[in-house]
């Protein structure tokens, strides 16, 4: 069955009369079409007994043709309303569509309003969010192909950008050179900005790269992925420049610790929350509990972040397929910051990291 | 008045107990704090009669104190309810909040569905991105300076681009030399990904630089632009690799005419429909009317889109501090592909472009 079939299915067996499939990333998971249509109106109509269409900004049209959509495709003109135009093409398939399904998580409330404005008696009983999270939970062979594809990207960035360092060069320069590096081979999207953080400015987890210069005797951390055809990759490693201190190496040595303890615990069964446990206890029991304030990992693949969460609370067991990353962090604020992680895949037997790139502190010899 | 003051007079002007700011670049400036919070919640309440508070991921409190914002910021862990402690914050400020502003252009049906949950007499009366609208339109000198210097980047951007034009080089290794250059003088964040079409290619004006090498005796189309200190430059230039073509130059001619056009034409008064036609009519006369399929333009600012549109239907006067593109394209497809484009800001007597780059037919040596 295709991904188009599949959904066809559940709306039939949730007695919806139409879907509207909002979200960019889930329209070309079933269209093979990608298009950000920033304020414009990109959607995928899909029913239970009539063909589904697409709906895009006029200027799309071609390309979403161009792309293998073979069902009908309606554009619209920057000046006409495209609610209006959306409800004439649904009432030619179906009459009375009463049962909605939208992507609750991403639809916003005003496109939501606009479809009430234009079908008053329309329900909303299903949430295709949760379909979709469900249908991209269990990735296939050739999306885990994919995915290692772009955990060599993610491999050859951190090659890039430990090479970059030397004294002086700025975290925004090491980033330059990676994602230079990364164009030139045709990796024209990273899956978020790079982030290179030196010094102190790592223990900030969710810091921007500044003009600091980067000087002898610092970690510096990275944390970097690629979009590989549409699916990402994820990792973060921490490197010394040069001699560390013995608090630096003490943290990084706990981080570690947890990241492999949760690394090698991966398998069918163990739930989400266990598998936080185990790096978490290795973390408090080391001291630095209250310095690891986020979840141990995120599900990945057609978006960086994305179901299931791999946190307290979570008692998902993991299953063969399932794709998140392992990432530990420890923050001190003005002191250091650490943080080290894979993404893996789920197999019968354990998990399998989709980087590969040396986890033990490497120490960078200070150049000029 | 302070743009946080400016939107509580709006509150209690319409009557509304709490406004939930939820789109990180509005919140950005209301705090001065920027975050992509990605899936997870961040959030500004703002009061009528109490302290508005700021609702972040907890591994995101340190940086909003740090970039500045002095009131209450409460963190929460990514295994916590965030609405759970949304509401018993909102509750500590006003007991019975019955009249909501919410922005309605962005945030997702489930953050409503959650406030519903929390509050079941919740109404939402007031739209927040019909505020932002009018809040946003006509920028302040301090505004208009940054956008000059964004207009600035954008031509360096051309610069170092038609520089890197050479036989064989990929339109994606175009874009790598222009990313780079920026990001080495510190510019990290394009304002969108940058655009490199070679020959047909540029008749699609939605689609993406390609590995396709750029031969002699195309036109290229640029469309770039950099995000300085929180706004954007946005413009195009299409440049001759080598000897143009007669049709080349005919389509080229029709739409610098229109744009040149459009942009004398630009003084406070006329309305944006009126602009777009002047533009569209040029185009219209020469026979291209059917290969120009958007609008003439779109507001710019702290995104790259925003309000207002420049298009038929649209009869807004245009009034000085006002700031929006004005770019015509001819697509053909399999033939040619041309779009200049300028931003400019309203003036008491006309409109003043934040790009210089030359818009006559550059052609640039061919060489190897």
């Amino acid at each position: 069955m295709t991904h188009l079939e599949k959904l066809q299915q559940w709306i039939n067996d949730q007695h919806v009369d139409v879907a509207y499939i909002s979200d960019p990333t889930d329209i070309n998971y079933f269209t093979n079409f990608y298009s950000d249509p920033e304020e414009r109106v990109l959607a995928l109509f899909v029913f239970p007994n009539a063909e589904p269409f697409l709906f895009t900004p006029a200027l799309s049209v071609e390309a979403a043709k161009k792309a293998g959509w073979s069902g009908d495709v309606f554009g619209y003109l920057d000046q006409e309303d495209p609610f209006a135009l959306i409800a004439q093409h649904i009432k030619a398939r179906t009459n009375q569509p009463h049962a909605w399904a939208i992507e609750k998580d991403s639809l916003p409330y005003a496109r939501f309003a606009a479809i009430k404005r234009a079908f008053p008696a329309a329900e909303f009983p299903a949430d295709a969010s949760r379909y979709m999270e469900r249908a991209k939970l269990i990735k296939s062979p050739d999306e885990i192909a994919k995915m290692v594809a772009a955990g060599k990207e993610a491999d050859e960035c951190f090659r890039v950008g430990f090479d970059a360092l030397r004294t002086g060069i700025t975290e925004q320069g090491v980033v330059a050179e990676i994602n230079y590096a990364m164009m030139k081979q045709g990796v024209m999207h990273m899956s978020f900005d790079t982030i290179v953080q030196a010094g102190v400015n790592a223990a900030d987890p969710h810091g921007e790269p500044t003009s600091t210069a980067i000087v002898p005797n610092e970690l510096v951390l990275f944390d970097l992925g690629t979009n590989h055809q549409g699916y990402m990759s994820d990792a973060s490693r921490t490197v010394a420049f040069g001699a560390p201190t013995a608090k630096q190496k003490e943290v990084f040595d706990v981080c570690l610790e947890a990241q492999l303890a949760a690394m090698d615990a991966v398998k069918p069964g163990l739930t989400a929350a266990e598998l936080d446990k185990i790096a978490r206890d290795i973390i408090t029991k080391a001291g630095y509990g209250d310095y690891f304030i986020h979840r141990l990992g995120h599900g990945i693949g057609t978006s960086t972040h994305e179901f299931p969460s791999i946190m307290a609370g979570n008692d998902m067991p993991l299953t063969p397929g399932m794709c998140f990353s392992i990432e530990p962090g420890i923050y001190i604020p003005g002191v250091v910051g650490v943080r080290i992680e894979d993404c893996v895949h789920v197999t019968e037997t354990g998990g399998e990291p989709f980087t590969h790139t040396d986890k033990q502190l490497q120490i960078i010899p200070v150049k000029d």
